[in-house]
């Protein structure tokens, strides 16, 4: 990792090595050692001077994923530190970052002081990833792009934990996605949460791994302010059901692997009470100022930015049997470009459509919305 | 091909490649275009010009192997045309070229015009292969030589054929060298030549290949000039039987598949003949002399370089159980800087030595004898 870094090890050998292990596998000890040289090509983040227990979160990735902006001030709301560096936009998913850098005055981009005083003021500080942070990763998944390499076990625990493991986090908390909406799903997504905690622990962290269901969006919006303003809404006790499940399960988890529940049902308790009392809420709105945007937004959402919008109307009647996520997020990029564009789910799997009824609410510039709409129509499947 | 040759193709993508080969194999159809699109990648040789059924040979390789310096004389005595453009030394296995080139006068580098006149003259011509023939091959060699993929039966199936096709003959003799020495064995050598001829023949190529056995140095000499000579005293009819055997196979295949013989057998018989008449050492003679040599080498082994020479004295007695081909390829490359350097067996595998008997003699440059001496000694395992 080293030498591929430096151009001593040349893309050719690397490449033939990323092909051999995503053809053969590697065993945890390797799988192990290779996260472990990745984690060290860069800053090993020191958060040692920084009292309390330190908790970082990481989702494997789905549509409408707001889960951080729910799980950081929930978690940071019991005292716990919560620090995460996030990632952009990787494929039709969105990234926390991109979201958080929609509210406006909201900064992304914190400083290494900034960070570690804000984790110390506030308790709950996510800032953009930065280049030092072990940079392997970034050239190596480049390469593994390139080589139709990206879905191996081994390579895929090593680019996650390379970076947790630099975060320097105590506690890691893993939200592995399993379904239609997810990279993978069923066995393949059960060894890759029993190989992320396994290498992890291997690393003296503790580590939890939970596989939440992504078969379709989680909550109903996709798209940065709208996914912003459902995390909100939950945080006030006005969120979807599933979306509240995957936070409070998560949030169970950091709690049991931080000590301060005996198992994860009493930790999942306690985000619930956390969730009720306010207290999460209140935490949100220490975040925001913290990191320069209006705190009020949680109160007034006209504070956010908003977008014209435009209903899909359903052609027929039926039964909601299907979602195409990986399209969904597609049509969803097309209306990113404004703040507030994306879509709102009106109708989830299983709920009963009436012809013209609305099947979804699509959000952004005016010239976008045709043909948002035009694309979105085979997203849905009702029979 | 023509992308990585023209850089269009990346070498982090050919790299990948290479590797999924390597670990998972192709099937017939698969290999059989990838070297029609490397025999396609630079010129293909065409000897419709020439009258007659051309031939050509090939070797796996291995540690004493002089069979094309008797097969092309012996198979053009017959009347048919051996053409055969020829790769340098490759690992511890010397090429025929660098034979050649080790007896004075001879011209290894002819020019296409050069090379085609002269093998509608004498009916036999060996030339360095040029850059010009399938390209690909030599920058694909290269590339799995650096990421450790060279033992790949599509792979070397490829790197082969596709330099024999692009060379133009009509008949394709292939030597499948097996056992300690070569880099293959049993069921793999097996597989290996069973691709060679269905790939060829898919190409519309008349070919056969016989499977070797390389346990030993084949004769022996193992050297340039010392090679040379052993393969002339074998034109005289006073060569080794296990080199005499090899070659008399591969004419008798040749025979066959160009329709002059009926059967392998009845090929044999024919090559064996052609050999104990003089006709095969009549048209070495006119070969050497047709390349710029002198033809009374066959004759006069004075006329060719000779070096100082060294036994290799056995320190006990027992049965010659073992000799370590890649060592023995090693030390001989240690004296080849000479071209009358190398070592000429005096014991073959089940031979009896005694204590003090000479088991190789060593020759080459007085400051390299000791050297070799000192390096050969494990060579020979005696029990």
């Amino acid at each position: 990792m080293q030498g591929y870094l430096t151009g001593e090890v040349g893309e050719a050998e690397m490449s033939a090595f990323l092909m051999a292990v995503f053809i053969r596998g590697m065993n945890r000890d390797e799988t192990y050692h290779l996260t472990m040289a990745m984690a060290r090509s860069g800053e090993m983040l020191d958060l040692s001077q920084i009292e309390g227990i330190k908790v970082d979160k990481h989702s494997t990735g789905g549509v409408g994923d707001k889960v951080t902006l729910v799980f950081a001030p929930l978690v940071a709301s019991a005292g716990l530190v919560v620090s995460k560096l996030s990632g952009r936009a990787l494929g039709h998913t969105g990234g926390t970052v991109d979201k958080l850098e929609a509210i406006p005055g909201f900064r992304v981009s914190l400083s290494r002081e900034e960070f570690i005083s804000q984790l110390k003021k506030v308790g709950v500080a996510v800032s953009s990833q930065t280049e030092e942070l072990a940079p392997a990763d970034k050239v190596i998944y480049s390469l593994r792009n390139r080589i139709a390499c990206v879905e191996s076990i081994p390579l895929i625990v090593s680019s996650i934990m390379s970076k947790k493991i630099a975060g320097g986090a105590d506690v890691i908390v893993i939200d592995v996605k399993s379904g239609k909406g997810a990279f993978m799903s069923g066995e393949r997504a059960r060894e890759l949460a029993e190989e992320l905690v396994a290498v992890g622990e291997m690393a003296g962290k503790r580590v939890s791994a939970e596989i939440t269901p992504m078969d379709q969006p989680l909550g109903y919006a996709i798209g940065r302010v709208l996914e912003v303003k459902e995390a909100i809404n939950l945080l006030k006790g006005e969120g979807p059901a599933d979306l509240e499940d995957v936070c409070l399960s998560l949030a169970g988890l950091a709690f049991w692997k931080a000590g301060i529940c005996e198992t994860k049902e009493e930790g999942r308790r306690k985000a619930k009470k956390l969730l009720e009392c306010g207290k999460a809420l209140e935490k949100f709105a220490q975040w925001m100022e913290a990191q320069g945007a209006n705190p009020r937004i949680v109160d007034d959402f006209s504070l956010l930015p908003s977008a014209e919008c435009q209903p899909l109307i359903s052609k027929k009647e039926g039964i909601l049997k299907d979602i195409d996520c990986k399209k969904l997020g597609e049509v969803s990029h097309i209306l990113d470009v404004h703040p507030a564009g994306g879509i709102v789910l009106r109708k989830k799997l299983g709920d009963r459509v009436e012809k013209g009824e609305e099947i979804a609410m699509v959000y952004g510039e005016k010239e976008k919305l045709a043909q948002a709409l035009e694309n979105i129509e085979s997203v849905f499947f009702v029979e």
